[in-house]
């Protein structure tokens, strides 16, 4: 059967300065990193002839008229929170492996700090596949992911042990990482100890179990494999991808297993069409909300069983030199919350070998995930 | 190369009542639909492995949650509305050709009468896409598409003597073929008299001109077209398929030719997949939120040059009987407003031969458009 495997590859990755005060619009950032993109590919802006913009923010039409495109050819919204980002690169995959679009440019921004952060848009209408925890958890006050996910952190501790310490080895590395990447924003080391004193949000997440809330915006541009060899940088193939969603994906406590997402059934798809196995794997960018959800998409990626993964991100087995290096930009928790495309780019620059002082050297084969809503996954394999 | 032609087909229709007051939530009317068109197909709830919801309303979510779906193997959101219902099977015949879902669902519903109309809509964050039109244009009251489109359709009228009793045949004419539709909400008959009488809403368009705001929803269900040769029903093969963008998507006033759609761009291409040409087609379903707009997509199909519009649509051409049957089912002038899925559906019913009183004799290739915020084309062509 006709799939996606190797069909088309990312040649073009683009980023602003990541802060917690950008001066500018959502849409000049997400402008600037675009446009970056399509310069790091090589192309003249009118090649782009399709685009799938973030899920919040700047429309298809904005980018069209600001670009003065002629011939736009497609573009979709994928609506999974943090899961978009990496299923986006499924349909840009699937649209120019079809014919519909030869260059496809994927953009996400967010001024999560300087407007409001996530309680702005949980406030508002921006995430409309909440209409039952809005009707049946809002009014008891679990407002924020923080919240929701506390429900199935909790669930994994009562399970299988996992402990807060744990928690905090997943913290530490990627603050270990962030500090090698000059566009990281905490620059500041920190230690178990310093997880275990910082304060309570919501039980089991302490301050530093929680990304960051940032200004910024990332892209990339992917287009076929044929073309992609005639450009400027190797390309990054897309090996395999896929998106799983969790049963009752609107409501964590009506699912049989609260601490199983939406990845556990998008990864094995994703794996065959790679035609590899997990342990192929040379580096993980993982989305990192929270640290628990770290651990949890490590089991069900299959790197390690289910309840296994507390044990499996101690020792520094996630860090730079370990078995498995976990998001070497810093994530969300400590680079800045790009919805997870700085994630995919992260993942590119490893392949390139242009990750600097955080390269892991050879890197092969690199995985990213999404994780959206309550429990939406995606995951994506690249290869150089 | 690889393109979408005749890879998948319609195997699935349903439809609600459509009425002014529907006493149900708009989730209700979207899974009746859903649900009725599954039935049609004659598969298993299961068997739905994609879900393309419409750009309001319910979510991916609410439809995974309220079927119980165990495996969604992939989700989009088209938000170029009334664009959307036709663009959303590009989208799935891409996923199913490149192997990522076999077999999708798109859904689109709209409470467009009891909950508030168009102005609920503009008035609220449904439709971001607007940003320049929000920021230009409302101040000057400028608030709802009859308004926007006046522009253009004054211009029509301005460079080619484009006269009001022309957009008097189209309303005419989709009145005649909802009289023949036991679905259609509009039933009293109607002359080029009554059309010039009715009272102006905003010149050039007269209440007339104006499609209906009604309450329903429909949807259809895609699958492979080696799949869709098992299934209950005569399969209506997807043969071609495009969207296209007009330059400054999102201020009308910014065109060199204002009276030209996305549509233009999006029509040859569509055409070129199918390997036919604009003269093969035997019905015509075109979205027709006011009469003018169908005169305009009438030119940008090809179907007559730019400017002859007004002639092509007069003495019954585009009735049942005449050249180019449009709207057999009554549109959403006289059946109903759908978002166009109505459109589709009807297409599907006139090629399984199934369209009643309004059957087109032997009608073997129809052709559906769809028409977003300010002139976003979609368009697609179907054989039996």
């Amino acid at each position: 059967m006709f799939n996606l495997r190797d069909k088309t590859a990312i040649v073009g990755i683009g980023e602003t300065e990541y802060s917690r005060n950008a001066p500018v619009s959502l849409l000049s950032l997400e402008l600037q990193a675009a446009t970056s993109a399509i310069e790091d590919v090589g192309l003249s802006i009118q090649d782009i002839d399709g685009i799938i913009p973030g899920f919040m923010g700047p429309t298809v039409e904005d980018f069209v008229t600001n670009f003065g495109l002629k011939d736009l050819r497609y573009t979709v919204t994928v609506r999974l929170g943090g899961a978009s980002a990496v299923a986006s690169l499924q349909s840009a995959a699937m649209a120019i492996a079809s014919g519909v679009a030869q260059t496809v440019l994927c953009v996400t921004g967010w001024k999560g700090c300087s407007e409001g952060g996530i309680v702005a848009i949980t406030e508002g209408q921006a995430l409309p596949m909440m209409s039952v925890t809005h009707n049946f958890e809002f009014p008891f006050g679990a407002l924020v992911p923080v919240q929701w996910y506390a429900l199935q952190a909790k669930r994994h501790i009562y399970e299988y042990g996992t402990t807060s310490r744990q928690f905090g080895a997943v913290a530490v590395a990627m603050r270990k990482h962030a500090m090698l990447n000059p566009k990281a924003i905490m620059k500041t080391p920190i230690t178990i100890e310093d997880h275990q004193n910082s304060r309570m949000i919501t039980v089991p997440f302490r301050l530093l179990d929680c990304c960051l809330e940032s200004d910024g915006a990332a892209a990339v541009v992917v287009t076929s494999a044929e073309k992609a060899r005639d450009l400027k940088h190797r390309p990054v193939y897309i090996m395999g991808v896929a998106e799983g969603h969790p049963d009752f994906p609107n409501y964590i406590p009506g699912r049989a297993k609260i601490t199983e997402l939406g990845l556990k059934k998008a990864a094995p798809r994703a794996l065959v069409m790679a035609g590899i196995t997990i342990n192929d794997i040379d580096v993980a960018e993982i989305y990192d909300c929270f640290t628990w959800n770290v651990i949890c998409q490590l089991e069900d990626l299959g790197f390690c069983k289910k309840g296994e993964g507390g044990p499996f991100v101690e020792n520094g087995r996630i860090e730079l030199g370990g078995d498995l290096p976990v998001n070497t930009h810093g994530g969300l928790l400590s680079q800045a919350h790009i919805l997870g495309m700085n994630h995919v780019v992260e993942a590119v620059a490893q392949l390139r070998g242009d990750a600097g002082l955080a390269q892991v050297k050879d890197a092969e084969i690199a995985l990213v995930t999404g994780y959206g809503d309550l429990g939406d996954g995606s995951v994506v394999i690249l290869r150089r």
